[in-house]
């Protein structure tokens, strides 16, 4: 009897990723892990995708039993269809459950990615065995999904999970999403990096550290850099670091006295910004939440991967369920 | 063969409720509902309360199949045992469902009144069919709790849906939970006679509506007062309970954020404020919400029966699984 096969598909802003998880494993396949660069339309991405999945169906040997996708997109997930990528045209109302479903003869799920990397980290990473999971990616944006009782809770639109438009500064800076002081805008990277450019102009003379690694030029700070700069011991890299890190803590904070959740998992580059960063995350989220509440804030296990083994623990409910 | 009954208990700060319920039926049975004060301390209550069911058994025939509890401060749902009551000494570590079970010989479940009022609304009241309810009371203090899939979440501690201490004004009053800016402190009804008091200190030629409606004594401002002064024109009070709404809706658009929940429903005294207050929690929920998420607030349909209701839903739960 050949051994069933599971086809893990995500689909992000910049790179798309496939790979296929014998029942079982928590290891891709030998030689199953393949990406590739997005191009500039849906149609390219899609014949890439696909491309990618019959080589790695070439590769090993077995029955596709399911197909699991995380779309770096708007998903109704209960009728398998993208809504749209703000990232590439094209993907309008794609019915891509049912296109993969028919081109792999297999059963096929489709979410979001914040919602595909809760499901991730549950299965296979940081969250395994949580009755209820909260999960949040910090990086360039925000996102994150809910886990609960094993299973991803979208919402009415999908759109649970949401944390970073959540509103923690009502009079802080403008987000693109049309309000002011959201998660996102007050804690990201590029908020990071922003806040750090403002408090460089308005102090110049401090900062020397963050100065000296942008090379001269505070217009070329970046999260990054203010993560060195703190852990360097800059003064001013190390507020802006603090300020972040407590923003991100009092929105965790709101999703604590809410949702009371069992464990936070946290992923995304912003997260690797150190223990000071971490220490303030949880202050404020505790400061923020309920004294009597439990906070387990920790760190990620499966980094970018994440939405790839929630699309593998996603093609396994399809397969089995 | 003998009908099968449901008891409903509602344990609450002020009085005690018990009643039961036919299966099937949407109305307490025939003279079966009574309710009475609440004493000093555990030992009284908990007389009274067997005293009123057993009085209500007597007057229905019929077979005790489950027995459900609504108790006025933290449970421990799972283990079915009463934390303890921040208004009557005695209750602390009570095993409430082992008791009541063995009182009745009838399998009991117990939770708080937030989480048991919203599986109320869910299963009798403006909730039904909902796959995604967050109920919220807003009276004295502001409450809560979600109903996922027809059960209730209570999260790790079984406080999901605290959303009356989730900070949405950071700089905001001072709330006895420690924090700042909490909901509660913001948007309740007594917050709403705070800022009254406190607008009319700061100006002394505003709010003659206010003023005339409390008997010239500021002191004796209350939340219904304000209501009332702002239905009938006055612009400090409609100053006020707008602030007040707009709390609130941050509030709400924070959990549309983070769970996208498929529809709200408030209750509690504040909400009889009239039309004007529905429309800016309304708003403000949007606002703070997102515009794609639908965003369904209505108010609640059982009054302060919730509990009571939801303590048959729970006593339903109990006799049949």
């Amino acid at each position: 009897m050949t051994q069933p096969l599971y086809l893990a598909l995500d689909y992000g802003g910049t790179k798309h990723s496939a790979a296929l998880l014998q029942p079982g494993a928590c290891a891709w396949a030998a030689h199953a892990r393949v990406q590739s660069p997005s191009g500039a339309d849906a149609a390219y991405d899609q014949a890439t995708m696909l491309r990618m999945a019959r080589e790695l169906m070439a590769r090993v040997p077995g029955r596709l039993a399911g197909v699991g996708v995380s779309f770096g997109g708007p998903v109704d997930a209960r009728r398998g269809v993208v809504r749209l990528s703000h990232h590439i045209p094209g993907w309008e109302e794609t019915p891509l459950r049912e296109l993969l479903a028919q081109e792999f003869g297999a059963p096929a799920a489709v979410d979001n990615d914040g919602n595909v990397a809760a499901l991730g980290e549950w299965r296979y990473g940081a969250g395994r065995g949580c009755a209820s999971l909260l999960y949040v990616t910090v990086s360039t944006g925000v996102g994150g999904g809910w886990v609960l009782g094993g299973e991803i809770l979208g919402g009415a639109d999908g759109m649970a999970g949401e944390i970073g438009h959540m509103v923690v500064r009502p009079d802080g800076a403008q987000c693109p999403c049309g309000k002011r002081g959201c998660v996102e805008v007050e804690a990201c990277g590029t908020a990071i990096a922003r806040m750090a450019r403002q408090q460089l102009a308005a102090e110049p003379e401090a900062g020397a550290g963050l100065r000296a690694l942008a090379g001269g030029s505070p217009e070329s700070v970046t999260g990054a850099l203010v993560a060195a700069a703190a852990a360097a011991g800059d003064a001013l890299a190390e507020q802006v670091l603090d300020r972040a890190a407590a923003n991100l803590g009092a929105g965790l904070g709101a999703a604590i006295c809410l949702m009371n959740p069992e464990r936070i998992v946290l992923g995304g580059g912003v997260t690797k910004a150190g223990d000071r960063w971490w220490a303030e995350v949880r202050r404020a989220a505790s400061e923020n939440g309920f004294p009597q509440a439990r906070v387990d804030i920790m760190p990620a296990a499966l980094g970018d991967d994440a939405p790839l083994w929630g699309a593998a623990a996603l093609a396994e409910s399809a397969a089995t369920g």
